[in-house]
């Protein structure tokens, strides 16, 4: 230490991550090959709203590839809805779900020398369990029946975050750069209109944001907190993976630093 | 060698398996808890055919708890026909949707404090791939994409298991004491009038015949060599559960020891 | 009018609807062909929660034999959990999901010589139109689109059945006598205890109460009126045939008519 | 009369398929909108290898509007392949969900004013029925179960046209533009390399050949006859409806009319 001025470097590191493999047969969806040079983690489909098992070995494969680490992307059965509808499952029953779709996913990934690294639910079941402590303890349950004390990603304030750290589990915040947000840190159910944004400017700086000033603009103009370790770009829009290497690109021009989280 | 005479014991071990865990929802169909109290290997449904989550994890709960094996009992996707209705799916399809139903089972397995120790294909994929060795390879293949080297169960002779040893896998020839078959050794189709027997003492007699002789009488009355290692009982037949258990009481009596193979 | 005393003689008709044709592939649940001998409307699955498009033809080949009235026992899609999972659908898919089953019933009704003659939603389905306007005018709007201007059968009282007046529709009122009730007259869920009642000698003693009195005793021993003209009875419990020919029997004893609702 | 020279004008009439509503859920595939405005005739998906309801509703409605005819272009039930892996369908369950699909499809085609006008087969049974009798039969059953004695769109010297008019239908032989020809006048494999043709000028050129001399070119330089009434265009390929409109207006110049058939 010396007298003078002390320069403190911030080293921030966030994590970018994305929903991959969400063809099913015949049917495309996402530009997996594009995605996945841009983002640190891939939530593969396991075949309950998208992804059948071809898919999935072909995504792990590429995953493994490339160093993306690969997540188990667990959905509500309901592939005529692609797990966009919201189910009253029983906990058991939806414990079990998630533990076989995770089950199916290692299978591939361990194939491809590599291993499913977190889970994370998929669109209803994703945000049923932000307010419904009952499935989100399922979800979390259906992990640990699954071995391997795996993190689970999830919304900051979910029930899913809590229930996944009450059971020993690291609960990783994540943040959406292309989704409005409510002021209460929701996001805008996709419905309404204007829940998705689709605007590449405005992703990139609402990524920044988020990466940089942990916070985010809602709909009502307020400013809401995010403490996000990941960051989610989607894939199922048209020019979504040039977006999402534009986000990267700018992360990196700020001096955030992009990686796979702890 | 002295002049006396000699008594030869000879140890003969075979192994039991039945096809479990094939309900589906509301839906059930074998008697789980009475099958698992006489066979030494369960095939358990891996979801394609029958068997949905809840139910693969309550039967491997139960296997594990009675020390009984547990195999993956994979089969073509088709739960409105049972899995009996032969397709023609590509081979590389084909391996990876037996791997997917491997892993999905795993996870139940590996919960229960056991393991999945074997791989038999259910229906139309076990009798398809008697014959069609494109298909036979596919299911290998699936067998080494999920790892674990392990053991295929199938009739002797047959594509199947010549494809695992190829392979380097163990193949485990099985004979059926309820099933009528060829002079060829293979199995008289289901759709064909007396191909399932189920008068109980007939099974008895020709499981004993199967372990102690190594041979099966065919429907011409001619006499088929069948060097089983495991005997396949069925469970989805009225009185299928008793019929079992008076099978391994008569291998008992006869001196027949029953265990999984090795 | 006269002096003398006057007989008034009045005519109590009642029709007796079951749910049939609930397997599915390789599984069977409901005695079809015994409940076909008793009720006067069949809810015959459509293949979303039950029903293979072989069951359905078969079962309509039998009511149209036996004189039994169709009707289609509509459903949300989902195998895996019967039906019984409430699911958020949007309006315009769970319409033209209802449509979708009526349409494919109706081309075995009509092969039979019949038609489809009402609908029924069922389960999860059920549950939740009774209390949600928005689901149950879909359904309706559903019932609107498959044309034929179809009565909907549904508890007294439901949003269901206020929709299917409103659109001009006959809402058809039914009662259960195996099931508890509250005292607000709808059904106790099914995954409390005691919800489903299982004593044949209570079951008929309730049937009558509904036929007779048109009321119901609730599970805190009041007493609810419904105004039933359908009632109905279970096939898929143990005996439930039986019971099922013991209310019609005590019924006709009572000198209440069991007849097709108008 | 007059003693001049006759012009003789011959009069040709061409119909126009393809295949539409080939989403489901979440995807989409067929350029449904701008087919509609091409074709005479919609083979529309109905269930079992694409299309849910809500797809089905909307081709309807669409076709209706621009007086496009509605065919049912059933398949064998396997969502995960697309309908393009044949399977061993016994002939009653094969018959049976034939009729299912005709008959869910109906409630939409009616619903838009219009009606289910033929039945076409999709890939793989497709495929199957040219050469099984057993299958080919069993979908004509399923369209005779399903009333209505509608016309069947078929391979030329197929068993399904055959079939078709063996129970006094009207078999309606169609050709490819698009696909490769074998010099016995049978499709190519898909799984075969140049089994599709994507050249907008080969296929153009193929198109007037069928409709103007009733011949095409095989994969072996032979010319072989198609008698055809029907010419099938695809609509799931980069740039297939435009292709479609051009066949349509090169018909067109050549004198070639263009209506659904008789």
């Amino acid at each position: 230490m010396s007298d003078r001025s002390t320069i403190v470097y911030v080293l921030v590191v966030i994590d970018l991550n994305a929903d991959l493999g969400e063809g099913f047969g015949r049917w495309s969806l996402t530009d997996d090959d594009a995605l996945l040079s841009v983002v640190t983690s891939a939530n593969v489909a396991c075949g309950f709203h998208a992804g059948d098992p071809s898919v999935m070995r072909r995504v792990c494969d590429l995953a493994a590839e490339r160093g993306v680490r690969i997540g188990a992307q667990v959905s509500y059965r309901d592939l005529a809805g692609f797990g966009r509808r919201a189910m009253d499952v029983p906990g058991d029953e939806l414990a079990a779900e998630t533990a076989y779709q995770i089950g199916a996913l290692r299978v591939f990934a361990e194939a491809a020398g590599a291993e499913v690294a977190y889970v994370k639910p998929h669109g209803a079941l994703y945000n049923r369990t932000v307010h419904d402590a009952e499935q989100a303890a399922a979800v979390v349950a259906g992990v640990q029946l699954a071995g391997g004390r795996l993190p689970v990603l999830g919304l900051p304030g979910s029930h899913l975050l809590a229930a996944a750290e009450e059971a020993g589990l690291t609960g990783v915040p994540e943040a959406f750069a292309d989704r409005a947000y409510t002021p209460h840190g929701t996001l805008v159910p996709r419905r309404e209109a204007n829940s998705v944004i689709s605007d590449g400017d405005t992703v990139v700086r609402r990524a920044l944001e988020v990466a940089v000033k942990g916070s985010v603009e809602a709909v009502d103009g307020t400013t809401v907190e995010v403490a996000a370790r990941s960051l989610c770009l989607h894939g199922d829009t048209p020019g979504a993976a040039r977006i999402a290497a534009r986000v990267r690109e700018a992360l990196r021009t700020a001096g955030v630093g992009v990686g796979a989280f702890a």
